[in-house]
């Protein structure tokens, strides 16, 4: 059986769309048919080549998506054929089976335990939950990774408590996902700060009491203006590491905690003056948002799914497979919330 | 009244031990005859002038002491004459009455909220907590500053639980106290590195299972030999910025933590690598170990009087008041465990 992928062959240049040979399953794999998969910051620092060398060339490409089972290899009891599931490069229970290789024309093309730029995908099955009752599937993809990152942050990570002041840097998929985590947590101040004008006009739909432009003076200053003492916990979504030093400047002293969610380039360096550590303040990593997709995905489903939002816009005009790396472009150019592959586009 | 006090004058030069007159009590404070001063790295680094430029000179110095409370100022109630109290630059419950100014034949000597390298300080009331029950007063000068910072770093920032490896970096008083928590909060490996052969001494006798001597070979090698994936958890003791990027580089991925209790230099620049943030190592701050002395320090004060580790024995030989100049010199040369000025001496 064979299916259609846009994989990424070079860096820097446009994925290619291609035709692969699906492998048979082992034990602990599922051939599904995909849906919708989401794009995310992850894809663009692999296709810009700014997580440093890739020696797994050519291969395939995202980690967040929904889809329908249509086939389960030896073992597989988590799912069966026929399941409407969610995809993430977040463990849960079940095997984890390895990485799949296809064919194209003769050449190995590699795939981790789960990848999404493609018709039809094996995966591993530890990375496939079953779809929330009742959220439709575009919508869903977000549990795939921007909401156990963005949400899992804010309630996991920093367990914002009601009345606290958050600041978010960064208010793309994953920042949006954190601000309206923030919101259902209770906070009373809710502060998005980013470049685009878009993803400002995004962060107020998606709870933010403020917005900041960093290009209209020092951000620090501008947070101060409106909280102080300093925010009590921060989200750093950006990804940028001077980002990551000033999220934790923002926050206040004796307890203020921030969490770093974006993807750091590689060889980039966080500096901090060592005393910020005196002071009580904390910047934190994490590993998805600590969430737990047998835990926490039910959870997240219900907070998209509750109506409070308009989640669905938060997501792109959908792109055709075809267009993948158009869709990489404008995520990376933050003219768009999350980008969101439609397969049902021809 | 007149009493006898160590300050500082100069910095880098020794302490003047001379005569100042006592002012009388405001609302919130107590005039406390002090028993025994500890003396920590923070005394060293003022000393020396590793905080930046002093603007308080002449000053009294020490945050961490015992005494018996002479006689309390306007609206005391937390304490009363007669009464044996521990002293600590940690705030507690009772008024925050603000510094104290002494005599010097004239001159202004500057003091904050506590100060303890005299026979008698005038302190705020929410810097004085009871003496607990049936502890000795010089094993009680740790419940000032190295206990709720380094048991407080184990128990309230890291929650360290049976089963853990932690490693503490230095070794001294703090460092001490933070292996002795691990110890009673269950970790199963707990390593202590020092450049110090006399603190790396005194690590194993206070519950260090395995000691690291950075000098004898990269420090993090020696680490993975023993914990292959990481510790769990850290505690930076030494104050050298290096240092805290080493502790957080010493843990798991994951969800691996390390607490920075030693304290900066003035300046200093803590640099990591962006990307271990998602890997999901933590790199925490805190005050005090997070620290509330009427809620923690009865706890502390039952773990030191437990008599599972020979706490007497970490302190060093009693100093003089005169002597205090040598007992920072012996701190700051890594010759002594936590150094005790002893005021019964002549
Ligand atoms: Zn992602
Ligand atoms: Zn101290």
């Amino acid at each position: 059986m064979k299916t259609e992928a846009a994989i990424l062959v070079e860096l820097n240049k446009p994925l290619e769309v291609v035709s692969l040979g699906l492998p048979a399953l082992r034990a602990g794999q599922a051939l599904v048919e995909i849906a919708y998969s989401g794009v995310c910051g992850t894809q663009v620092n692999e296709w810009l080549g700014k997580k440093g060398e890739d020696k797994w060339l050519p291969h395939c490409m995202g980690h967040e998506a929904t889809g329908s089972v249509l086939e389960v290899g030896p073992g597989v009891t988590k799912v069966k054929a026929s399941d409407k599931v969610v995809l993430s490069w977040l463990k849960g229970s079940g095997a984890e089976a390895g990485g799949a290789v296809y064919d194209w024309e003769g050449r190995r093309v590699n795939a981790g335990g789960v990848t999404t730029f493609q018709r039809h995908a094996v995966v591993s099955e530890n990375r496939l939950s079953r779809l929330p009752e009742g959220l439709p599937m575009d919508v869903a993809t977000m549990l795939g990774c921007a909401a156990p990152t963005g949400m899992g942050a804010v309630i996991n990570v920093l367990r914002v408590r009601p009345g606290d002041a958050i600041a978010v840097f960064g208010t793309g998929g994953v920042g949006l996902n954190s601000l309206m985590a923030a919101a259902f947590s209770g906070a009373t101040t809710i502060i998005g700060i980013d470049p685009s004008p878009f993803r400002r006009t995004l962060a107020k739909m998606y709870g933010a009491t403020h917005v900041v432009d960093p290009a209209a003076g020092d951000p620090l200053e501008q947070i101060r203006a409106i909280v102080p003492q300093g925010v009590d916990v921060a989200v750093e979504a950006s990804g940028l590491a001077e980002v990551m030093a000033a999220a934790m400047q923002a926050t206040r002293a004796q307890g203020g905690r921030a969490v770093v969610v974006g993807n750091a380039r590689a060889g980039a360096t966080v500096s901090v003056d060592a005393a910020i550590f005196n002071q009580g303040k904390s910047l934190l990593g994490t590993w998805g948002g600590d969430s737990e997709p047998d835990r926490d995905f039910p959870r997240f489903g219900r907070l998209l799914g509750a109506g409070r939002f308009p989640v669905r816009d938060l997501l792109s005009k959908p792109y055709k497979l075809s267009e993948a790396t158009d869709a990489l472009q404008a995520l990376a150019d933050g003219v768009t919330g999350r980008p969101l592959l439609d397969m049902s586009l021809a």
